[in-house]
C-alpha cells in the first residue's frame, strides 16, 4: 500500500484531547490507518499527495443505531401520522411480513443500498440490527444480511412479540433458539423496553439471556414515556441505551454517573414527532452521549448523519463540536471502539471532507449536500473529486 | 432542437388540477417547454428517449427569497447564537462591510456558485435581492451580480438604515437616486418592516416610491412580532410578504382574503430560533403560500428547498403536496409566473427526477440527498445518471 499525503486540510477535528482542532493540517494515511498528523507545513514526503484546497476534515460518521435488513417500505404509513394519525397504523408487523417474505439475497440488496447511500455522505461504520424477522429462521437471515453490511450486528428480537404466538413462548424463542441461531453472527443484544413491547422483567430476562451467550447490551428505552428501559441498561451496565426523549432527573443522574452511553435520535424525533430527548441537560450532567440515525422504514428513515448532527445543534442546543463529537467518537464508545472516531497516529484511516471550511457549516448550512469525500481505511470510497 | 421523451416516471406531480398526480407516466419535451404529458402507454415517438426507472418526476424548486449577493460568511456568528446569544452579534453590518469592499467580480463568482449548487439540488427559479451593499454604488452592482444570477431581482436597499447616515437621508436615498439606480436592473421592492428596521409608515413610503418606479411590491414582515409588515402588504396588495412568523387572528384573516403570498422560511426559523409561522392555519383560512430558503449568510445559510419542504412537514404539519405545491407552484404565483412550478403543456420544462418513487421520500428520508436529475428548459443541468 501506499503512502497518501492529505494537505491543505483548512480544519481538522481530531476529538482528540491533546492534538484538539488544527488549522492548515495535514495527515499520512498508510496501510489503513493514519500515519502522520500535524501542520501541513511540516508534512513529510508520501507516495501521492492531494491538496484539499482548505476543506474541512473530520471522522467519517460513526452510525450505532440502525435498522437496514428489511423489505418494503412504509411511506404511507409516514404520510398518515403526519396528518395525525398516531405511531401505528400498519406498523411494524407490516415490515416484518415483508422481511419474512423476502429472499436473502433481496435483504442483502437493500441493506447494500442504505450501507452505500449512507456511505456516500460521509458514513464509515455502521451498526445493523436484526428485528424484522422474529422467527428463527428469518432472524438468523437478518443476522447474515447484517453482517454483510454492518460493521456490528445487534440481534433484536426483542423487537415486539409478532402476532400469532404466546407472550411466553416467544420469550423463551428468543432467549432460546433464536439467540442461539444468531448470536454467532452478532455482537450485541437488545430489546425494545416500552409500553407496547416488553416491560422491564421482560427485557432483563432478553439482555442476561444475551449476556450468557456472550452478547454485549442495549437497550431500546424511554421513547415513548418513561418505559425504565435506562434505568435497566445502568444497572446491567448496557453499552447503550438509545431514544431517551423521557428522561427525569434520576435518569439523567443514573446516566451521568454509568458507563452507558445515551444515544439519541433525532430524525426518529422528528419523524414521529416525539419530543427531542434532553441530550443537552445530560451532557452538562457529564453523562456520555451519542447520535445516530436509527434508520429503518417505519420511524426514521434517513441514512443522513449530517441532518442528525444539524438537529441537534439547531433544535437540541448541542454546539456544533459536541453534536459532531457524539456522531463519531462518542457514538464509537458504545460499541466499544475507543480507536475509531478519532484522528491520532495509528487509528483507522476512515475520514470524510467537507465542501465548507468547517465542521460549523454543518449546522449553520443545513440540507445543503457537504460530503466532498470519504475515506475508509485510507481508501477514497465517494467523492474526492478537488478542482 | 430535438424532442426528448422521458417515460418510466413512477410518479408524476404535475400541480395541474386536471392532470394532479400521475403514475407510469411520460413527458416530452421540446424546444424547452413541456410538449406532451400523459401515460407511458400512450407516448409518442421522440428524437430521444430516457427511462427513469420508477423515479418520480416534479417541477423545479423555485425559490423567491434568497440574498446571494454578499461577501464573506458568519459562520462565527451562527456559531454564538447557537449557544445562546441573540440575533444581532456582527449582524448584517458585517456582510454589509465585506460587500462594499468586494469586487463585482467577486460578488458574482458568489453568487453564481450559490446557484449552481441550489441547481445541482432541484431549483430551476430564484429571485435574488440586493441589500448588503446600502449606497448607491453597492446597490447597483449588487442588483448586476443578482441578474446574472437570478431570474428575478428585488431591490432590497431598505434592508436596515447602515451606519454613518441619519435616517431621514437614508429612506431620502433609498426611494430617490438609489431607486433610479437600481430600478432598471430589478422587478420588485422589498422592504424590512421590523422592530429595530423600518415602521410600517417608512416601509410603506418605501414601497410606494418603488411602485412608482414600476417595480412589484414585497415585504419582510411579522418574522421577530408583530410588526404590521403583513397588514401593510395586504392593504398594497404586495406580492408577497416573507417570513410571517408571527400572525394573529386578523392577519391570517386578511391574507386569506388578499392576493398577497404568505412565504415561509423554514430553514431561517430553525436557524435564528424564532418559532415556525402558522402556515397550516393560513392555508386551512383559504391563504396562498410559499416556501423559500432565505439564502443569506446571516440567518438561513442554506440553498437546499427539499431540506424546507421536508421541515414543513415534519414540523409545520404541512402534507407533502402542500409543501411541494408551496415550494413551486405557490411560490411561482408570488413572482407572477402561472406557467411555473407545473407540468402541462406549453409550460417551461423546468423539472427534477428524484431517488424515490415519491415525492413523500422528501419527508420521510429527511436530509438524504434525492435529486437524481435537473432539467431546464428541457437542458439536463444536473445529474442523469440513471442505471
Ligand atoms: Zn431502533
Ligand atoms: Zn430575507
Amino acid at each position: 500500500m501506499t503512502a497518501q499525503l492529505l494537505t491543505g486540510i483548512g480544519e481538522l477535528t481530531t476529538n482528540d484531547d491533546e492534538l484538539g482542532r488544527l488549522h492548515d493540517a495535514a495527515l499520512v494515511l498508510d496501510d489503513g490507518v493514519i500515519a502522520w498528523v500535524g501542520p501541513a507545513a511540516a508534512a513529510p514526503v508520501a507516495d501521492t499527495r492531494t491538496d484539499l484546497g482548505g476543506r474541512a476534515v473530520l471522522p467519517g460518521w460513526v452510525d450505532t443505531h440502525t435498522h437496514p435488513v428489511f423489505a418494503g417500505e412504509r411511506s404511507a404509513e409516514f404520510e398518515a401520522r403526519m396528518a395525525g394519525a398516531r405511531y401505528a397504523a400498519g406498523g411494524i408487523a407490516s415490515t416484518v411480513a415483508a422481511t419474512r417474505a423476502a429472499t436473502p439475497a433481496q435483504l442483502g440488496a437493500n441493506a447494500a443500498r442504505l450501507r452505500r447511500e449512507a456511505e456516500r455522505q460521509g458514513t464509515t461504520f455502521v451498526e445493523a440490527k436484526t428485528g424484522y424477522g422474529l422467527d428463527v429462521a428469518s432472524e438468523r437471515a437478518s443476522a447474515l444480511a447484517a453482517a454483510e453490511v454492518a460493521d456490528v450486528v445487534t440481534f433484536l428480537g426483542a423487537h415486539l412479540v409478532p402476532p400469532g404466538i404466546d407472550r411466553r413462548d416467544y420469550l423463551d424463542l428468543v432467549t432460546g433458539p433464536m439467540l442461539a441461531a444468531v448470536a454467532p453472527f452478532a455482537q450485541y443484544v437488545d430489546v425494545f423496553c416500552e409500553e407496547g413491547a416488553f416491560d422491564v422483567e421482560e427485557s432483563r430476562e432478553v439482555l442476561l439471556a444475551g449476556r450468557r451467550a456472550g452478547l454485549g447490551l442495549r437497550v431500546h428505552g424511554n421513547q415513548l414515556g418513561h418505559s425504565g428501559g435506562v434505568r435497566l441498561a445502568v444497572d446491567l451496565a448496557a453499552a447503550s441505551v438509545d431514544h431517551c426523549n423521557h428522561l427525569d432527573a434520576a435518569d439523567i443522574a443514573a446516566l451521568a454517573d454509568s458507563s452507558t452511553v445515551a444515544t439519541f435520535l433525532p430524525a426518529c424525533d422528528l419523524s414521529t414527532r416525539e419530543p427531542f430527548g434532553p441530550a443537552r441537560e445530560l451532557l452538562d450532567a457529564g453523562g456520555r452521549i451519542a447520535i445516530a440515525t436509527n434508520c429503518n422504514p417505519g420511524t426514521s428513515y434517513t441514512t443522513s448523519m449530517a441532518f442528525c448532527v444539524a438537529t441537534a445543534v439547531l433544535q437540541m442546543h448541542l454546539t456544533v463540536e459536541e453534536a459532531v463529537f457524539a456522531a463519531t467518537r462518542g457514538a464509537a464508545r458504545s460499541v466499544g471502539r475507543d480507536d475509531l472516531g478519532v484522528v491520532r497516529v495509528g487509528a483507522p484511516a476512515d475520514l470524510q471532507a467537507l465542501e465548507a471550511p468547517s465542521v460549523v457549516h454543518l449546522a449553520y448550512r443545513p440540507g445543503v449536500p457537504l460530503t466532498a469525500a470519504v475515506w475508509r481505511a485510507g481508501a477514497l470510497v465517494a467523492g474526492g473529486r478537488f478542482p
